[in-house]
C-alpha cells in the first residue's frame, strides 16, 4: 500500500520507466571498496569480534541455526511454550547451558564461556534464550550464589539437567525495581524450625516470572526474613510450588500455594510467565539460601556482612550476570538486524539515478546516515561488552573477587545494559524501517527480533533506574576526586581494570596514570579526528556534568528530607542523562583499546573511521551542550556534522564487509531478504528491460514521444 | 525478572520496608491541580479536541467498543482474520462507512466525517482500521476517484456492500514508493478491445495488499497502459480475480491470475496481505478506470491532461485520503497510549520518597519528562490534524477543489503523515517502557498497538520519501520569494489556509499579510514563553536551513546528471531535517491557532503552557543548530532548557486531566492498568501496612534495632 513519491534527484525527473536505455546487470559500483583503497580482513575481524570465547560462542551459533532450535513463526502460545522447554532439555543434553556450575557438580566453573554461550542463543529464538536464563541463569544461579556448598550439592543437580524447572520468584506485582520493598514475609517458627511463607496482599503476589506460569515445580523465592520479631531484610528460599506428574512435568499446585498465568505477552511467548502466591506455606530452615544470612534452630539470626543495607546489595550484586548477558545479547540482535538492512540496501533499487538504472538504496546519503552510524556503534558496544564479561569472568572465577571490583562490575554492566538495550531497540525499528514493507513481514524476521526483545529495556533493572544507579556512582567518585580520580575519569578507569585484569592480571596503577595524563593533556587546538580530542570532549561531558549536578546537590544534606527529596527529584532527569554519557564514553574507550591491537593496517583504518564516526556522533548528539558550555566554538560544531558525513561516505563501501565480519550468515539471518533472493529479483528485471530493448518491441514511452515531437 | 535498583532520593537511603509509619491510603498531593492553580474545564476541551465531526467520530468511538468490533488477543492469524471480515459486513451495516461514497449511491458525500470516522476505528482493532480502509479507502477509492460517473454507478455498489471485496494492487515486491516504474502492462489489443494484463518477472508481482492474500475476489490494478506502441504510464483498470463461491465468499483464482499469501506479519495480522501477478489476463476496454485516461475502441489514447507527468501525480493525488487518515490514526493511538501511561503513572508507586511513603511514578522528574512533553506533542497533533482535514474536505467536497489546493494539501499530509506515525511510535515505546513488565504484557494492550501501529511509518508512503516530497516543496517554494510568499512561512500559510478555507470560506490574504507581518515583527530580545519568540524561531530554522539548501544545490542545473545526483544526494539528509522541522512548525501554528479560539480561561492557561512546552521542546531537539547558526546565545539556549523544566512542573497537576479530555475510557483504551486497579491494589498494600503497624505486630527492622542499639 505505499503510494506516490518522487526520490529522483535534483533534476526532478519523473521516474516514468523509460526502456530503452540497456540496464545490463552489473554490481554497484559502491558497494565494494575502490581499487587502492583499505580493505578489511574480514576473517581476522570476525576472529577478533568473538573474541576470548570463541569455542563457546561458536558452539552456540551452531545450535542457533539447527532446525530444532530455531523459532517458528506462527506457533500459538502453548506450541510455542511446549517448544521451548523441549528445547531446554536439548541444550542440557548436548552441553550448552551448564558451564557457570561448580566441575564438581558436572559443570565447568566458567563464569565468562557460560555467558557467552548463552548470548549467542539469541540467535536461535530469544524465548530459549530467557528461557534457559530463568533456569539456570536466575533460578539455579541464586542455588549457586546465594546458597551454601552443601545447598548447592542438594539442589542444584535438579536445576541443572532440568528434572527441576524453577522460578525465580523475586519480584511482585507491587515491586519490581524496589526490591527491598517486596511484602512476601517469610516468618520462622522455631517450634517446628520452618519458614512460614506468606503473601499478604494482591499487591505482593509474584508477577511476570519465567516457568511460574506453567512448568515450574520449585521457586527460589525472596521475601522478609522475620525472625523472632526482627525483619532482616529480603532473602531468599527454595520452595517446591507444585506437584510432579508422572511424565515428569509439573502438575496442580501444592497446597498454599497459588497463581495465575500472565498470558500472552509483546512478545517472547515461548515462556509461560506467570503469578504465585503464597497462603502460610511451611519450608524447612534448611531451604533459606544461607551464604550471607543463617537462622539456628533456636531462630537466632547471624550473618557475615554486619549491615543489612550491604547485605542486600551484596546479595543482589550476586546476581549480576542477568545484566552482563543482556548487554551481550544487544550485541547479537543488532548484529544480526544490520547484517539483514545492509543486506538488503546493498541489492534493493528503488528510482532511477543519474541515468536511468535504479539506485541500490545504500548508496542515497539518507540511507546511509540511518544505517553506517549504527554499524560504528555496534563495533564500540560489542568491544565494550567484550571488557565486561573479562570483568565479570575475573570476578566470579574469583580470580578478583573483592567488593571494589564488584561494585565496579555492577555499575559498568548497569551502564552498558541500558545503553545497549534501548541501541538494540532504536536499530531494530531503523531496520524494520530501511525494509520497507518487506521489513514488515515474519518472512524477514526483524519484526520478531523487536518483539522479543523489546522487554529487555525494562527487565533485570530498568533502563531509567539502572541509569540513576551508574549517576549515583559517578556522583559519589566525584567525592573521591581529590584523592587522585575524577569521576569522568571512571571511564577509562573501569575500561582499562577490566583489561588489565583480564589482559595481564596485574594491579592498574596504569589506569590512574592515564587518566592523569588525559587530563594534563588536553589540547588547545586538536583535531575532531584525532583520538585525543574525542576522549576529551566525551570525557569532559560526564566530568563537567557531574561537578554541575554535585555543586547543585550539596545543599542536599542541610535540606528536610522532602526539601532534599525535591532538589534531587528535580535533577533527576539531568543525572540520568550524564550516566548515559558516561555508558557511552566507557563504549568509546573499548573500542580505542581494542583498535590498539588491530594489527591488519586496511582493517585498522576502516575501524579507525567507525570509533571516530562513533565518537562524533556522539558529540553531535549533544552538540548544544558542547556549545552553550562553552566547549566546541560554533565553527568547530559545524565540522562535526560535515566530518561525520565524510566518515559515512568512506565507511559506505566496507558497510558489507563489515556486516560480514559479524558473522551471522543467512542460516542464522533467516530473513528472505538477506539471501540473495533480493539480487536475483532485480537482476532479473534488468536482464527482462535490456532484452526487450534488444528486441526492438519495446513501447515507446508518451514522453519521450512529446520531447521528440517537439525537437 | 527485575532487579535490584535504588530510585530513593538524595538522601540515599535503602529502602528496606519499614512498617513503623503509619502509611494511610490518601491522594497524592501532585496528581490534582492546588488551589488558585488554573483548571482545565476537561468537557469541553473533549469537545473541543472532538473538533467539526463529533457526531461522526462519537459513532465511531461506540463501536470502538463494542465488543463485536474490538480486537481480541491471542486469536491464529485464520481466526484473526475472519473475526476482522465479519467486522467489515457490520460496518456496512450499521452504517460506519460509506459516508465518501455519492449520495446518490447510498453514500454520504461528506469525506471529511467519513475519514474522522475512520480514524476513530483504531481504538477497536487497528486490523478492522486498515481492512476497512483498503475495501473503502483504497479500492472503493480508487473506483470513486479514478473512474467516470458510469464507472461508478457500475463498480461502486459492490464495493460498497462488500458484496465484492476487492484488493488495491499498487505497489510491486520491485517497486513501493517509485509507482511510476512498476512494470505490470496493460496492452491494448483493438482487434477484441481488451486490456491484456501481464507481469512480466518475479519484482512485478503485486504485493502486500490486503485482501489478495484470502479474501479479494477483485482488484483495482495499476500498470503500465501501452496502446498502440506507445506507453501512456501507471493507469488503474478493475480486475476480478477470484470467483465467487456459493457462500459468497472468495474461491479459487480466476485463469492467469495467481499469488500467493504474504503470510504471518509484525502485526495487522487480522489482514490477508498477499502477492498477486497476471498472466495475460484480458479485460474489457471499459475496465480501464478512465476518469483521467481513456483508450477508444480503435486504441487512440485521450486524456484531459496533457503532460503525462502531471496527469500520474494527479491520479495518485486523488488517493491521498489515506495519508490523511493515518496522520488522523496517529492522534488516536497516541491519546491512548498516553491515557494508559498517565493513568498508571498517577496510580503506581515504587520507592519511598522524602518520608517512608512510596512515590507515584508521575511525581519523579524523570517520569514527567519522558510523558508531559509527549502529551503536548499529542495537542499540537491533534489540532494538526483537523486543519488538515478540513483542508482535505474543502478539496474533496469539491467547495476548494483547484490544483494548488490539491498540491497544498498533498503536502501538508506528507509533512504530519511522517512526523505523526514517528511520534506515535515512539511514544508506543515510551508508554511501554513507562508502564514496566505490566506494559509487556497483551492485557495492557501497548505492545498490541505497537505491534500493529508500525507499518503505518512506511505505507502510504515512506516517511523518509514523503519528508523528501515536502523539502522539494519547501526548495520551489524558496524560489518563489521574491514573489511575496517565503518558504518557512508555508507554515502558516498553509494552516490559515485550511483555517480560511474550512471557518470562513473566503481566500486567503490575511495568510500572506501574516507572513509578512511575522517577517518584520522580530523582536531583539522576544521572551522564550511569547508566541512571536517560539515562532520567529521556528520558522527562522525553517527559513534559513531551506535558503542554505538552496544556495548549495542551485549549481545542481549546470553540472552532468551524475554530479547533480551526487550534490543532492549529499544533501538528503539535510533536506529530510528541514522538511521534518517544517511538519513541527506546522503543528505549533495550528496549535497556537486553536488557543486562541479556546475561551475558558484556565484551560487556556494550562494549554498555552502545553503548546510553550511543545514550541520549546522543539527548539531543545535542535538547540546545536541554533547555537551554530547564533539564532540562540549560550545563555538564552540554557534558558530553553530550564523553562521546560518549568513548564513540566507547571503541568504535571494538569496531566490527567489532559489525557481525559482525550476522551477514551477504559472501555476504550482496555488495559487493565488503566482501570483503577492499580490504585485499589496500593490501596490495599498501604490499608495492610497501616493496620499492621496499629496492631502492634510488625516486627521490627534489623536496621531501626542497630541504629537504636548504637544511639
Amino acid at each position: 500500500m505505499s503510494a506516490p513519491t518522487d526520490l529522483s534527484a535534483a533534476h526532478g525527473a519523473i521516474a516514468t520507466p523509460e526502456v530503452t536505455t540497456p540496464a545490463a546487470p552489473t554490481d554497484d559500483h559502491a558497494s565494494a571498496p575502490e581499487r587502492g583503497a583499505p580493505r578489511v580482513d574480514v576473517p581476522a575481524l570476525e576472529s577478533l569480534l568473538l573474541g576470548r570465547w570463541a569455542p563457546e560462542r561458536r558452539k552456540a551459533r551452531g545450535a542457533a541455526c539447527d532446525d530444532r532450535y530455531v523459532r517458528v513463526d506462527g506457533l500459538t502460545m502453548d506450541e510455542h511454550r511446549e517448544r521451548v522447554f523441549g528445547q531446554l532439555g536439548l541444550l542440557v543434553e548436548e552441553g550448552h547451558v551448564l558451564r557457570a556450575f561448580p566441575t564438581r557438580l558436572g559443570g565447568a566453573d566458567m563464569p565468562g564461556g557460560n555467558i557467552a554461550a548463552f548470548e549467542e542463543l539469541a540467535a536461535a529464538d530469544l524465548s530459549l534464550q530467557i528461557k534457559s536464563g530463568v533456569q539456570w541463569g536466575l533460578f539455579g544461579a541464586a542455588i549457586l550464589h546465594l546458597g551454601t556448598p552443601e545447598q548447592q550439592d542438594r539442589l542444584l543437580p535438579g536445576a541443572m539437567s532440568l528434572a527441576v524447572p524453577g522460578a525465580f520468584a523475586m519480584t511482585e506485582t507491587g515491586h519490581g525495581s524496589d526490591v527491598a520493598s517486596i511484602a512476601t514475609t517469610a516468618t520462622y517458627d522455631p517450634e517446628t524450625g520452618e519458614f512460614d511463607l506468606h503473601t499478604p496482599f494482591r499487591g505482593a503476589w509474584k508477577d511476570y516470572l519465567g516457568n511460574a506460569g506453567k512448568d515450574g515445580v520449585a521457586a527460589t523465592v525472596f521475601a522478609q526474613l522475620v525472625t523472632a520479631g526482627v525483619n532482616h531484610g529480603v532473602h531468599c528460599f527454595y520452595v517446591p510450588i507444585r506437584e510432579v506428574g508422572d511424565d515428569g512435568r509439573a502438575g496442580a499446585f501444592l497446597p498454599g500455594v497459588g497463581g495465575e498465568d500472565d498470558g500472552l505477552k509483546g512478545g517472547l511467548n515461548g515462556i509461560d510467565n506467570g503469578r504465585l502466591h503464597f497462603t502460610h506455606v511451611r519450608v524447612p530452615r534448611e531451604n533459606l539460601l544461607a551464604r550471607y544470612g543463617t537462622v539456628a534452630a533456636d531462630g537466632t539470626y547471624a550473618s557475615s556482612i554486619e549491615s543489612p543495607g550491604r547485605r542486600f546489595f551484596t546479595m543482589l550484586g550476586s546476581l549480576v550476570q542477568g545484566r552482563v548477558s543482556l548487554d551481550g545479547a544487544s550485541s547479537v540482535v543488532s548484529k544480526m538486524a544490520l547484517a539483514i538492512a545492509v543486506r538488503y540496501g546493498n541489492e534493493r533499487r528503488q528510482f532511477a539515478g543519474a541515468g536511468l538504472d535504479e539506485v541500490v538504496l545504500l548508496d542515497y546519503g539518507r540511507h546511509q546516515r540511518r544505517l553506517i552510524p549504527r554499524i560504528a556503534e555496534t563495533y564500540a558496544m560489542s568491544f565494550a561488552h567484550d571488557r565486561l564479561l573479562d570483568l565479570f569472568d575475573a570476578v566470579f572465577s574469583g580470580e578478583h573477587d573483592d567488593a571494589e571490583t564488584r561494585e565496579e562490575l555492577e555499575t559498568m554492566a548497569a551502564a552498558l545494559k541500558s545503553t545497549s538495550t534501548w541501541f538494540t531497540m532504536d536499530t531494530l525499528q531503523e531496520v524494520r524501517e530501511a525494509c520497507g514493507g518487506a521489513g514488515f513481514l515474519a518472512q524477514n524476521r526483524v519484526t520478531q527480533l523487536r518483539h522479543d526483545f523489546d522487554i529487555y529495556t525494562t527487565f533485570e533493572g530498568d533502563n531509567n533506574v539502572l541509569l540513576q544507579l551508574v549517576g549515583k556512582r559517578l556522583l559519589t567518585e566525584y567525592g573521591k576526586q581529590f584523592k587522585g580520580i575524577s569521576a569522568g575519569g571512571m571511564a577509562r578507569y573501569v575500561v582499562d581494570r577490566a583489561a588489565d585484569l583480564a589482559l595481564h592480571g596485574t594491579p592498574l596503577h596504569r589506569a590512574v596514570q592515564t587518566v592523569v595524563d588525559g587530563g594534563s593533556a588536553r589540547r588547545a587546538a586538536g583535531h575532531l579526528r584525532d583520538e585525543a580530542t574525542q576522549r576529551e570532549l566525551l570525557t569532559y561531558r560526564v566530568e563537567a556534568a557531574v561537578a554541575e549536578l554535585a555543586g547543585a546537590l550539596r545543599s542536599a544534606s542541610k535540606l528536610s528530607p522532602q526539601e532534599a527529596f525535591d532538589l534531587f527529584n528535580a535533577h533527576q532527569n539531568e543525572l540520568i542523562t550524564v550516566a548515559r554519557a558516561h555508558g557511552q564514553l566507557l563504549k568509546w574507550e573499548a573500542f580505542t583499546q581494542t583498535l590498539a591491537g588491530v594489527e591488519d593496517e586496511g582493517t585498522r583504518q576502516v575501524l579507525t573511521w567507525a570509533r571516530d564516526l562513533f565518537g562524533l556522533s556522539l558529540v553531535e548528539r549533544e552538540l548544544g551542550w558542547y556549545l552553550v558550555n562553552g566547549r566546541l566554538s560554533a565553527q568547530r560544531a559545524r565540522t562535526v556534522t560535515s566530518y561525520i558525513d565524510r566518515l559515512v561516505g568512506r565507511l559506505r563501501p566496507h558497510a558489507q564487509d563489515l556486516v560480514d565480519a559479524f558473522g551471522y550468515g543467512p542460516e542464522h539471518l533467516r530473513a528472505e531478504v538477506a539471501t540473495g533472493n533480493e539480487k536475483a529479483r532485480q537482476d532479473e528485471a534488468r536482464a527482462y528491460l535490456a532484452d526487450l530493448v534488444a528486441s526492438g518491441d519495446a513501447p515507446v514511452s508518451e514522453k519521450s514521444l512529446q520531447r521528440s515531437k517537439r525537437g
